[in-house]
């Protein structure tokens, strides 16, 4: 039997598009002699569709590509996911659902029994989950067909108190298929293929992964849709962040070798899947959303510097508009670094000096400040003035706003609200500071993009005299590790003491995180590259009083 | 058997405030001879706790509370609601609790069984539903003890597979106690009562229902704790809004009459109760981040107007700043009613004209800009100079910017990003326009406190000449009729046009709906209000491509 593994990026909500793109899939996957064609989870609707899969239209429009999609299956056999109504008179009103199609028909409906509900998914917010689980037959193959999750209660995941895959291989399969919207996080990639290869040598079958691909706001899907052998060694893997169908003759996986995989096999690559992640999210952002040009603020510093890198990979240099915005405490070599920059990717770039606005602002408001010595309020005079004029730009010629800040800054709340904290979308919002350097001298690696200035430099906000970073936060290397302890690990103070923290640095740091969440709350969204993101996988409570 | 009713207001994570208030509450109960205080739902750590309740120390401080509050129960026993530990090999680390506390210890735990997962609820997240349920003896009572969503199993309610409280009045009980964390919505409160009155008269017992008091972030609570009789009949009902106590003899409610409520109850005091829930949702903001002091932008206008108001009432009229920043379209009345306004609330404003600020920004983009007419670029740094004066004020005094935005203006994105979206709080971002003028009606009762002119006259945003809201938007009774069907009542396009709106008009509302989740995204967090917020419990994809 010939499976295609259609590994393709969905938009959310549109339905025309994702019908379309199915359809012209399933023509393709015929043209190739396959006997099936596997497309990912929820691939009708997008995933994750959030609140409008309360509306009832969105969910007959469903329904109404499911049947037009099925018209397309003869000759050839087809799995597509997509919501199921629950037509039982309990529980949640849907089911996150497989259709298997053959012969213009919809001819079995398998349902997902391990939902999700944590860190950034929420799908017991709208779905049943099934218990009752069977084998869908295809060419007198049976197939064992599950969705992402249900695959993740090997070694007893306490989450869950039932175990799908066991119903079905107790009743007996040829092969497993998994259909999954599995997104990125740097070290997710091992752990998945891991899991995967357990699941195939457990129950002793060969089994296929389809993925989605692509990004929607914040969650990038990689892909990496497999075929892995019954001795669970991966015979074929598809390309990362790309669309793609591959073929696989499943009655040739006996004879396939592969490899093993290891949950740390992606440790390395680590930098550059970040980098690849964020191409894509970015492009995505913008691709889905109908725009084509990105603005930002070039200060000379490593986090603008990286970012224009990334958007210029994703959207073409000459779409990507820099603009330089010196101010009072600007230092030269920013200036000449920003442009160098610019110059070496073939961005545009604008300068617009901003010291006769700070002036307008303070001399408005000297009245009322009198004499009160330069704070605060002033570096964020500057920090804002210049947001007014990248959204002017932005409002007047179509250009979506970048914002810079990094996974660190963003922690910590060293950033300026309405300021440098602006932005249609976040690139390195979930990228710690010593990370964003690692990824300049990747980006280098082959010539000099980035000025190397930029990258030795001590990092500074330049919003007065002789500032360093270092001035209000602990160096970088110590603060980045407390935090993805803290934040990715959820290591409380008590544990991160025991790891050799001090006590009064853990204070210091976990008071700034807990006590920044308003600012947080209204930054853009962030890309997530890692298991736990600012943004829709973390709940804090604003008005809270913990360790603050 | 006398029983306490303890209507408290918490404060998420403070731990030790909150176990001194408990504490003082069974002290206080004992000097009335209670012979039981009932707390509310996770009192000792604060609901909703969000991804805290993942840390192993947070845990470890609401078990250590417990502890602490048990030594106190001599002579009087307390229900008071924590977390407690899954000591199972399966399902979620945690359940919802209420510990029953007497002769200084634990005597029993209940546990929540079922988890509201919907709207602003994400039980699931974090609990494990229980599936059995004993009866707590107190002095020879017994009581049917339940949480909150444990009793809105009436009626056959589709989410949920089981019922505790037929479990529980199959074993025999004396009463009913339910300890909530149940927000204010407008129309809720009518619906609780019934609800809470259905399961009186059904189970044939008195019903003790505490819910807690105050504002969290975004959630109110307003308490309104009561005593049922087993008629149904409500014989005892606490103030909405306030902290207090109230004793009630089990054995003299078989004695009392009381009234049946009506789902609608509380229908026409929606005005009225939508103002209380806002001054408290201020208040506690405000309260429970160490801030006294508040700042918004007077325009004249009657949002701005209304939010000053509230806020006056919440802090005191002498902590609540109005700047009036006059631009180029403003207009004379609309300086004069700003004024007016702060002179009759008795708070002190500042005015800061825009016009040489927008005209250095103007000039600077000159060389971009070059003659491309005026547009909304230029109407937008009107709004952002603004929110930069007030955010300068507000980084140089300590004050928090109140956002003024209506929900009407955030559901079409009728609103400058950075601009007048800015703030610490949304006051009035759950309430539609048609509302804030009845509103404004209302604080105006005894008195013009809101001059008239800013209720009667057109309204504007005065970013451009002779400029109207509905040059850009349709009548607000209109616009609000459909946003109420669309938002809270999640009517979809088809349902929509039957209920008699046109297609063109649905079409174009829905369009500005769906492509300004981006905005929204990035506003302060709103009081909720309603039964549908914009904020945590509505989960609407950016990217999406779905009636836009």
């Amino acid at each position: 039997m010939r499976i295609a593994l259609a590994q393709y990026n969905y938009h959310i909500g549109n339905f025309e598009y994702n019908t379309r793109k199915i359809i012209s899939g399933i023509h393709e996957a015929k043209a190739q002699q396959a006997d099936l064609v596997v497309f990912a989870e929820l691939s009708v609707c997008g995933y994750p569709s959030g609140d409008f899969l309360e509306f009832k239209d969105y969910i007959d429009k469903c329904y109404r590509a499911i049947d037009e999609i099925a018209l397309h299956c003869n000759g050839i056999a087809a799995i597509v996911g997509a919501p199921h109504r629950n037509s039982n008179t309990k529980g949640k009103p849907l089911y996150n659902a497989a259709f298997f199609l053959e012969n213009g028909k919809v001819k079995q409906i398998y349902r997902k029994g391990l939902l999700p509900n944590y860190d950034i998914f929420d799908e017991y917010r709208y779905f049943e989950p099934a218990t009752e689980f069977d084998i869908v037959t295809c060419q007198g193959k049976r197939i064992a067909l599950t969705i992402c999750e249900d695959l993740w209660n090997l070694n007893d995941n306490p989450l869950y108190t039932q175990n799908p895959m066991d119903h079905l291989a107790e009743k007996g399969a040829d092969f497993m298929v998994n259909i999954a919207a599995s997104p990125f996080a740097w070290d997710h990639g091992g752990e998945r293929k891991t899991m995967l290869s357990q699941n195939a040598s457990r129950y002793k079958m060969p089994l296929f992964y389809v993925n989605q691909v692509g990004a929607q706001t914040e969650l990038i899907f990689d892909g990496g849709s497999m075929a892995i052998n019954a001795n669970g060694a991966i015979t074929h893997e598809m390309e990362s962040f790309s669309e793609n169908m591959l073929i696989v003759e499943t009655d040739e996986m006996d004879r396939k070798t592969g490899i093993k995989p290891s949950p740390e096999a992606d440790h390395d690559k680590k930098i550059e899947n970040i980098y690849n992640a964020l191409v894509s999210g970015v492009r995505d952002y913008f691709g889905k959303l109908g725009f084509s040009k990105a603005i930002l603020g070039l200060s000379g510093g490593i986090d603008s510097a990286v970012t224009m890198v990334i958007a210029a990979d994703a959207l073409g240099a000459e779409n990507v508009l820099g603009v330089l915005m010196p101010g009072q405490f600007s230092s030269d070599h920013s200036i000449k670094d920003a442009e160098d920059l610019a110059k070496a990717l073939g961005c545009p770039y604008y300068t617009i000096p901003i010291t006769d606005t700070t002036t307008i602002f303070e001399k408005n408001l000297k009245p009322f400040f009198k004499e009160l010595p330069f704070g605060i309020a002033e570096e964020n005079i500057q920090a804002r003035s210049r947001a007014v004029y990248l959204m002017a730009l932005s409002n007047k010629f179509g250009y979506v706003l970048l914002n810079t800040s990094n996974k660190s800054e963003a922690a910590v709340g060293y950033g300026t609200l309405y300021g440098d904290m602006c932005g249609g979308m976040s690139v390195l919002g979930d990228v710690y500071k010593t990370d964003v350097f690692t990824m300049a001298r990747y980006i280098n690696r082959n010539r000099e993009i980035i000025p190397v200035n930029t990258i030795i430099k001590p990092p500074s906000a330049e919003l007065r005299p002789d500032q360093k970073d270092s001035d209000s936060l602990p160096e970088y290397d110590i603060l980045d590790e407390v935090l993805f302890q803290y934040i990715e690990k959820r290591q409380d103070p008590n544990e991160l003491i025991q790891m050799g923290f001090e006590k009064k640095l853990i204070d210091r740091i976990l008071k700034l995180v807990n006590t920044c969440e308003y600012k947080r709350h209204q930054t853009p969204p962030i890309l997530r590259v890692s298991s736990k993101a600012f943004g829709m996988g973390r709940k804090m409570p604003i008005v809270a009083k913990y360790l603050g």
